[in-house]
């Protein structure tokens, strides 16, 4: 049976992927008279008096919220808030499984920037951290700009940083195989929503000089009139300090990298051979990739990374918010910080490292190493940062993920 | 180690009490292909088709949101959102126990009815029910209006409504014990707020026609002038006909059953003493009664009943919410009832019915038959009624029922 239909019946037999699951027993009365009245006055009451106590006493520590409007779900656009549950479940399923993180789907009924701020800021009880998901841009900035503003819980975009983490780890192994710095490279971003002008930012943060973003009206550069906004204004005075105008096919002349976040075969055999030597090609357009890997080989790519699972190098956003939520929520991080995405990419990157070749720049899905090395560098960073609530020391610290991983 | 120490100690190594579960195994791409992406857009383009189908494949149609915004918890009063988590968690794990249903705690940091309502219809997509909890009077009654009005999913007080059924289910059995009928007894409710109330209008339903309800001032009835409000004066209308003025103490004379949900040590042995032969006292102030067992036996009561494990006949919500949103969601009712109501409480009495004496009124609250006799009811009623939007016979509904109590 093919994917499609094999998708539809199973989804139908188990009637969703999500359950709860009771951490507790209830077998006999005592145990009601323990969890539930009258022994769980006595949480509430120490809660009541001390707020911070809600993370002992409860789960809102390792509870989070898969947050969405349905509004850019994967390459299915606006499909509305139950349209998406499909995929907050699945997303759900994935923080469970790769970062013993309890998440929840929130599928918010609105457009409307105040709304779903709002909503998700009257909630927050419940909630030790926030992933916004699948909403779209430009709302998608302005919701997670408020919220990291209005809210002492860690709130990450994954459709813009966990995008930008795996990257910027597969950009890391890269540029190592073929002996380029990224202060040095000339970088083409096709793509500038949420996860185009996320990954320029954490490359610039990280060191590269040369990045060029490109729309559908071709490159971005500070001063151009047509189809802006305060996002793309915003990068355009960071990148492309020549001012190169011209489509993708212009710009990417002697680029040393390209990175599609954008639609399928936008590059053709021409585009890639004038390209710089040693080109790395990130398409990461789903499920059709900007151009198909053998095409791009054939015409000189030596690095090309998907987004499919098919292929080798897949650019998977699992790799990433599994392990830097895990690592935020068992320090009790405020926010996820630059630095603190930079961390992960390295520990994605260095996990794939001693085996490093052309077809193996980026640890596979199911590496079960990743998530852990990720939560530790970004807790790691956190401490390190001043941002986290609990203070450990690396073993510690390597217990608790561990223990947390496998819960 | 006392219930209070225990209950800390347990609530802070568990860390809380409800995690995720996957209903779905990730153990390989494959996996990831059909329950993530790709294979996770069928049933989102389904769905974006017909909302409909959003029942058919995802979790929606057995989660239920319980709501609180801490504003009445337990005998704890107003201690904010954080505070009540453990209450919510614990609820949560109830209704897994005992509904086989997936609960998820809302604790909206509000006390403005428009901003509760507006949460919880926007997240809507992602529940098949929500249940209210210990939000305080008056705005309780607000919020559930409002939203059994605007939502197309249960939406049920348990405060209110499952206190009602199973009061209503040890009225049912007492009565028959002592051989009177509920259209001929005088009946007093001591507590005027979402409990007292919700349980006058449900006895008034089954057929009650003398009930007197009384709040901290005694006695209300149709015109009094003080501590009144809208709730209080639809109350008056129906109920205290002879426009009895007094204390409870006063109105007690001659009643054949009261029904404490008050507060503690209201009565004394004199006010037993002056109601009726054979009278029937449910003291369910909770953790101390109106009037203890003991000194209301002595007194001359027939049969008592408290809120508490430790003594027979107890009174307990448990017996009727996990079984009402289990036969609710299993048939899509699009709301609970009255009549539905009526059907848990007479569901719940015909358990004890068999073995019914003066100590055993109600069944235990482990008894795993509750839930599923209530659940059939429930379901049957629903489709009686033409609000269920799932039509099934009545041996599809036990094997539905049975197979959703045990997953």
């Amino acid at each position: 049976m093919e994917i499609a239909s094999l998708a539809l019946k199973l989804h139908k037999q188990h009637k969703g992927k999500i359950a709860l699951k009771n951490k507790v027993p209830i077998n006999d009365a005592n145990d009601l008279s323990i969890y539930y009245t009258p022994g769980v006055a006595e949480p509430c009451k120490e809660i009541a008096k001390d707020k911070e106590l809600v993370y002992e006493y409860t789960s809102k520590s390792n509870w989070v919220a898969v947050v969405t409007n349905g509004t850019a779900v994967l390459g299915l656009g606006n499909i509305g808030a139950y349209g998406s549950l499909p995929v907050m479940e699945g997303k759900a399923v994935l923080f469970k499984e790769f970062g013993g993180v309890d998440a929840f789907p929130i599928c918010i009924n609105s457009n409307d920037v105040e709304e779903i701020v709002k909503v998700i800021k009257l909630i927050e009880p419940s909630f030790g951290g926030i992933n916004l998901e699948d909403i779209g841009a430009p709302a998608c900035f302005e919701i997670e700009e408020r919220l990291i503003e209005e809210l002492d819980i860690p709130v990450f975009h994954d459709d813009q940083h966990g995008t930008a983490v795996v990257v910027l780890a597969a950009l890391i192994n890269s540029l190592r195989l073929v002996n380029k710095k990224i202060s040095d490279v000339k970088i083409v971003i096709n793509g500038a929503g949420a996860a185009g002008i996320a990954v320029s930012k954490l490359l610039i943060k990280y060191g590269a000089q040369n990045v060029i973003i490109c729309d559908r009206l071709g490159s971005i550069y500070d001063g151009r009139k047509e189809d802006m906004n305060k996002y793309k204004q915003e990068i355009a005075k960071i990148t492309n300090k020549e001012f190169l105008r011209g489509s993708v096919h212009d710009v990417i002349k002697g680029a040393d990298v390209f990175i599609g976040l954008s639609v399928a075969n936008v590059l053709d055999e021409k585009d890639i051979k004038n390209m710089a030597k040693d080109a790395i090609v990130m398409a990461m357009a789903n499920p059709i990739p900007e151009i198909m890997p053998d095409r791009a080989k054939k015409a000189g790519a030596r690095i090309v990374c998907t987004g499919r699972s098919d292929f080798s190098n897949q650019v998977n956003n699992v790799l990433a918010f599994p392990g830097i939520f895990r690592g935020a929520l068992d320090v009790r991080a405020r926010r996820i910080t630059d630095e603190m995405k930079i961390a992960a990419a390295e520990a994605i990157a260095k996990i794939a490292d001693e085996n490093l070749s052309e077809d193996y720049i980026i640890p596979k899905a199911f590496d079960r190493r990743t998530s852990f090395e990720v939560a530790l560098a970004v807790a790691k960073k956190a401490i390190e940062q001043g941002i986290a609530k609990l203070y450990m020391s690396e073993g510690e610290l390597q217990r608790k993920i561990s223990l947390m991983l496998n819960m």
